[in-house]
């Protein structure tokens, strides 16, 4: 394995635009352009936690980086930079980092964005990747988790619970499911969506910890409750599928976690904007649920009964 | 232990500042004031590698603050918001995250900046730290490693090896030299440096490294050659003390690292503004060397000879 410098100049350099000033300083320097702000999130990454020891480097890095970009993209925000933190195990060797490098490339320009500078150092445990996202929002233009009231609708990106039921695949040793896998490994957030969302989203989260989870922090946050309608949720043709081999999973639907798509309110009013904003990005949008006076979140099925949540979202803790 | 939630609420909210929304949301907004642009650096620390398993809490996070004011101090930066990412393993407890916290809150008061963010996760394996700090800086005013020319003399602020003579301390057991163990544990770079250095440094370093390891990277990102002598490095009284009785550890002064003081470079026409800033800021700063035509590091003991230097710096690869 190649010294701290020599890897950085050879793995990471190439990935650096002109903030980063060529990863050959401590620095990056940054100043937003005129009526924009900067919107800065950090999410880490470990190895048996938030990926398989098995997974491969590209999705690794790959996700490092989405995770990120979903919670950039949640608040308003544009991706635009980015630091990396690495603590690498002794076994790492070239081809990993040259794998790993190739999985940040490929994240870095589906998302627009590059390397900026970060830490590089020795394991002497597992592997754990902590990265630092800076983006672009218009000034004043952060959407929060606070702003849903009552009367609200309730949006989400993309469909649900796909990467918790690709991690079951992998953990049970299910095949055929490659785009569930794919949604684990290597989330896709709606990364064009975030300066969008401003001033037509009332609150908005990425739905990370699970959509019953994440809800949770919207109605708490906001002080309102969060109702949410079952059958239409949106399932995947490959989730539809799977489910119907192995109903027991469903719920995993709302509360297996690890979508990276977001989670949004916005007045009644906005239907039409909403809908143009979906056509416009390329991106499904589908009305899921609505706020009213109160607090917490209720899953209704479709004979508008309480769907009891037994497990709430992942916690670390 | 408390939930993630619970935890941020209860430890690390308190230390936050408006910037940081309160932590109830998954980004930090900024912009820097007019005529200035903002810093950024990440650093992070590992247990066994940068601390000791049985190190204080309170000196961990301590530390793992000091070690990204350094970064930022040294390219002319003032510290001012900081993101903590966490990995904790299962072992930690109430007490543990209480004194976590109060070396924070100690470092933050110390250093002038407050939190803005971060991610609290579980780790399956040992505790991990990961910093990213933004500090703001003159428009333009970012004092790189690659501003020396020839001509130049080379400064250093505070005193060398204090941290590596205090971790051969706690290494072999030596008892009776409280301030080198604490500058390991709790090095204080000279916070208050940074935006003075801007216009008068020609090139800028933290010494994490090593003296002559981070001169080499002034040297080779300059292109010049870099002559210290050895008979100016300034060294503590304690420092001083641990030698005459263990003088094998001599060149730890030079090559030891973790001093997390600033080593630059200025012209000769500016050594009374250099001695002003020393009195102004009221830490010590010392001319140690010279920058020459030519490349690499060379350190001269008394008569002018060339000091071998078996030990260039720590690697972590």
């Amino acid at each position: 394995m190649p010294g701290e410098f020599d890897l950085i100049e050879r793995y990471f350099a190439p990935l650096a635009g002109p903030a980063g000033l060529g990863l050959k300083d401590d620095v990056a320097v940054l100043k937003p352009p005129p009526g924009k702000e900067l919107l800065i999130t950090k999410d880490l990454i470990l190895e048996s936690v938030h990926f398989r020891p098995d997974d491969p480097p590209e999705t690794i890095a790959f996700k490092a980086l989405a995770v990120n970009v979903s919670d950039c993209v949640a608040k308003g925000g544009d991706p635009k930079l980015y630091w990396l933190g690495l603590a690498l195990p002794q076994s790492t060797d070239d081809q990993w980092l040259h794998a790993f490098s190739k999985g940040l490339q490929e994240a870095q320009d589906r998302f627009g964005c590059v390397i900026a500078g970060g830490d590089t150092t020795r394991s002497k445990t597992g592997l754990m990747v902590s990265l630092t996202l800076v983006g672009e929002c218009l000034e004043n233009g952060t959407v929060l988790r606070s702003g849903a009231s009552a009367g609200d609708e309730v949006y989400v990106t993309g469909t649900l619970g796909d990467a918790a039921l690709g991690f079951c695949c992998l953990q049970q040793g299910v095949e055929g499911y490659a785009s569930l896998v794919s949604a684990y490994r290597r989330p896709v957030p709606p990364h064009t969506f975030g300066p969008r969302l401003t001033g037509l989203a009332t609150a908005s989260a990425d739905i990370s910890d699970g959509l019953i989870a994440d809800a949770r922090h919207i109605a708490d946050t906001s002080g309102v409750q969060v109702v949410l309608y079952e059958d239409r949720l949106p399932i995947s043709e490959e989730a539809r599928r799977f489910l119907e081999d192995h109903p027991e999973h469903e719920e995993k639907v709302w509360s297996g976690g690890d979508d990276y798509q977001i989670l949004f309110t916005a007045s009644g009013k906005d239907r039409k904007a909403i809908a143009a904003l979906a056509e416009a990005t390329n991106i499904p949008v589908t009305r899921i649920g609505s706020v009213h006076k109160g607090q917490d979140v209720q899953l209704l099925d479709k004979s508008g009964q309480i769907v009891q949540v037994t497990y709430g979202g992942y916690r670390h803790f």
